[in-house]
């Protein structure tokens, strides 16, 4: 029997999704279940597995058709070894074999790769990057991540950091970094990132603004209350969404300059501001851009919203295979 | 009997570089003609066919060894067709089918890119790269150049863009490039880049100084001029040397956060300066650098000089055949 069937997983620290797809990127099945991060996370795999093995009998699917499963995972991932490390919002204190141990438990062969990654591979492949061979995909939620394809294949780079342009600096001596860094693009254009900007900006500003005064009120203000208060006239919030433009236009124009894709995508929870952060972020960037890049690039917004992680992830088993 | 040979060109402005190497990279017969750009440059090509020609006879090597020719040009290049266009050093006012007739003048296979990939492709296979899978590489000469390597094959983009790092903007508003955007690398690490900068700080700075000296007398100052004061402990130009590698190093730190290279390779007349430049290069590529790609990616000079190109080049008929 032809091989004609992919696994998707997408492994979060809320719920794990999975989906059963055609070779051609099509959702057949879906069906997702929630993350037990109990026990140092040592439910994981074995409740992938299992939710894996029972879905395929209840969808009565020969298991020959499987061509292999993808998955998307955050941590740090060793690829050739298959393990993940780091991965805090699962409660995995050590290394994980995770490749090991869902092979073992479902027969298929598992490739897996970092949940941005995973996800950039869905939008090249079925979303906004139309199958092309050059895609940048950028990822604005708690942090700022980032996946990019140049010849077809995800950039991994030496040790597995390429891809990790929400830590390229945007602003010299800028705000204080996670990694230890000043002025990383995750302070500026991430959900939080968001909210500190609106707050800095906000303490100089005198003006009248219901951002201002919920900021001052001490209420609690998140990135998509500054992006609906912007949307509905708030000048100080134009301002911080002018700013997180500013900082995302010059961000994807040097990823643009370097790598020359045929789209940049950008994806993620801040990103369903949608065309209203979108074009802003566009007239940035067609300003640090160069010529042809401005001419043969372009910022799209992603297409596949929750499904880019399963179908990615999907795609890097039809890579391997 | 087995292909074992490369031809590698190195075309420029002024002289086309020619060498015969074996399919592991090693140099068995170099030579060079001018490059002689009268008649819309009409010349260039036939006067290759015409030396390659003739070396083969001189060295009575068998045709049926040669893989095939590679060659870097200035200019566009168009892989796929062959040609080259807006190679403006060489006169060539129109599209060249450079392929077409080098192939037909030669009977061997020709395979063409442009001249700083050429030499990123050299220094990543027999250069400071150590033949590593993802290398980037940056030449400083009269303008800033590139070519960058991930997965082991350049990273071209979706019309041939990718890679040009010396348009990345590093000072937002800064100095008015060539290509129309403001604050490009090549405004300020390039050979007049650096001069500009000189010419900029001078009239700032009121202290004692050679280069301010030569400045304000309206005497030609070089980069390499600026390079070597500042190695005899001009303070002035201590301080233009610093200003270059702070943007240098903040754009060498970018290409790293995004490709995690294991190697960034600094080349072209500008690096010239070695070791001097390198250092402290790196000091500020340390602070802008994601910790990860701090531990794994290495800032070097290039390592092959004037060969980088043909070698390069002739890698680019290995790749292909």
């Amino acid at each position: 029997m032809a091989k004609d069937k992919l696994i998707g997983v997408d492994l979060g620290g809320t719920t794990i999704k999975f989906a059963i797809l055609t070779d051609q990127g099509e959702i057949q099945q879906k069906w997702s279940i929630k993350t037990n991060i109990l026990d140092d996370g040592a439910h994981i795999v074995p409740d992938i597995v299992e939710s894996i093995n029972h879905h395929l009998d209840l969808y009565q699917l020969d298991k020959e058709r499987i061509i292999g499963i993808g998955m998307g995972t955050p941590g740090t991932v060793n690829r050739e070894m298959g393990t993940v490390t780091g991965a805090f919002n699962l409660n995995w204190k050590t290394e994980q074999p995770v490749k090991a141990d869902i092979e073992s438990g479902t027969g298929f062969t598992l490739t897996i790769d970092n949940d941005a990654n995973a996800a950039a591979l869905g939008e090249a492949w079925k979303g906004a990057g139309n199958n092309d061979d050059d895609v940048s995909f950028i990822t604005l939620g708690t942090g700022v991540g980032g996946g990019l394809l140049a010849n077809g294949k995800l950039i991994h780079g030496t040790v597995g950091a390429g891809g990790e342009v929400g830590h390229m600096i945007v602003e010299p001596d800028g705000y204080l970094c996670t990694c230890g860094n000043r002025g990383c693009l995750e302070q500026y254009a991430s959900a939080t990132g968001v909210v500190h900007l609106a707050q800095n900006i906000a303490e100089e500003y005198v003006g009248s603004s219901k951002l201002k005064k919920m900021i001052d009120n001490g209420e609690e203000v998140t990135s998509k209350i500054v992006f609906d208060l912007a949307k509905q006239g708030d000048f100080l919030a134009n301002k911080v969404v002018d700013k997180v433009a500013y900082y995302l236009g010059y961000a994807t124009a040097i990823m643009s300059n370097i790598l020359n894709p045929s789209a940049v995508v950008i994806g993620g929870g801040v990103a369903a501001a949608g065309e209203f952060l979108r074009a802003r972020v566009e007239e940035h960037w067609t300003k640090f851009a160069f010529p042809t890049v401005r001419h043969s690039t372009r910022v799209k917004l992603a297409e596949l919203g929750n499904d880019a992680g399963v179908i990615g992830a999907a795609s890097l088993a039809r890579i391997t295979a």
